[in-house]
């Protein structure tokens, strides 16, 4: 099976499809500010490195995250969509 | 019940309804510069990490602050509304 | 009675009235470079913090100071208008 | 045979030619997001120095590698497309 | 008197009246380029803080500088006109 | 005979010449992407200096150098045109 | 005599008056690049300062300069005409 090791400080994210329709269908406008996107943690990198020390990474596998509806870039594995997106893209850890 | 740990410096803030209406129901713009908002944060990253040290946050739980209208990002959490923003987001804490 | 206290290198600052006109009621364009504005410090936060290092503030409560036209973001305390700046948008203290 | 010695944190990548068409013929675009692309690694750089220190790479030689479409300058040796870029192009290793 | 005491590495400036007109009246314009304007300072700051360190100011008192015509923010005390700038906007010291 | 000494971290390239034709004459695009420019290294700064410390440089004399095609500033030198440019406008080194 | 003591790592250059005719009147241009112009350094700051160190000036009195057509602000002193520019906006020394 094929898998990505990110670089850096990138995260692979596997994303929870939006639901942006009421269940009678009706698209619903909350607000005019963007709303995060939801999904999962797959894979992490090792962290990037600054002024010579590696800044280990907050996030890992099986994370719940939230983060910017433009974050990241879109990669196909094995027919299914993931992104890569650093870890600063992550607004913050789903818990309960 | 599901709650946000927030990244890094960002804070969840769940704001209060601004008030733009007199109570005889005019629209009053008092000046044409931006008016922060208000609200009262929920939850607190562990800082942001800068040249290998964690800076500390200021505000805590329980804290009333000011923020620019523009900032954070909203997110929906149990049916309520909430703003994921950095601390530098905020002006100050109101107190009294 | 509500008070703000301004987070990093922020200050609240009360402005003074600016004098556009002459007493005979004409205004007055002496040039058209921008005229810095007035006020009084009321509050200022604890200064930012520079490589784990807190930089402290220079001006205090009750200094007068002059800032650009365009600076800061204003906030009304108990029906008064106030100023939320930082430090760095302050010129200078008027003295005499 | 001619090579390129890349200077700093630039790689040089050979390309794996993209698949836009179904096999049926037709350009199917899955979303309007960038994809990145995915070529292998034939030469690395030392590494960029910063404060003094130099960096170490982290792809080398051999690895497949995932791209930004626009990253990268094309160079042609002894008749061969390859891409110039620098490491922090690169969002991660294809593996297995 | 009044009188400005300046923040950081900013300074205050008279300004020598501009001769933009020959003997005889008209205005020659010498060059497409900027042509710096000349001052005397009255009033410099104790420096900026950089890293923990306060960079110890060049200019004092006094000295006849040279500054870019777009310099600054003019600020009026007891009738007069001056500038504050930061000591980076200043080319040179005029001697002799 | 004339030479110039670069200043910190720039190089004097003497380009080669362009070949944007085929022997038959005909101009061949081979694809939207800016192709690098090939050239010799005929001079070396000393290197920049960052934080107190001088970065050596990496490429020396007689090096051939690949190097965007709007790197530099033209400068001719008894009759010969020569490039001044960063090394890091350089890509990397051609060999073999 | 009147002369200017640069601050920071400014030098004052004298340029050489540029020749843009054959000697038959014509104009040639011989590429759309940018030439750079000649002069000579008539004084040099101290050098700029940088996390508390002062960096030494590479260029000195007397020294023939390559300097972008852009570079610098002009000034007159006593008649002459100067330019005040930084040290890095001069690509390198001209010798022999």
């Amino acid at each position: 099976m094929t898998s990505i090791k990110p670089l850096g400080d990138r995260v692979v994210v596997q994303p929870k499809p939006a639901e942006e329709k009421t269940e009678s269908g009706l698209y619903i406008p909350d607000s005019a500010k963007e709303k995060p996107q939801e999904g999962t943690v797959v894979a992490t990198g090792p962290g990037r490195v600054e002024d010579g020390t590696r800044i280990e990474m907050t996030v890992e596998e099986g994370d719940d995250v939230l983060y910017g509806k433009y974050a990241g870039t879109e990669v196909t594995l094995d027919g299914d969509e993931y992104l890569i997106m650093r870890e600063s893209d992550i607004f913050g850890v789903v818990e309960g």
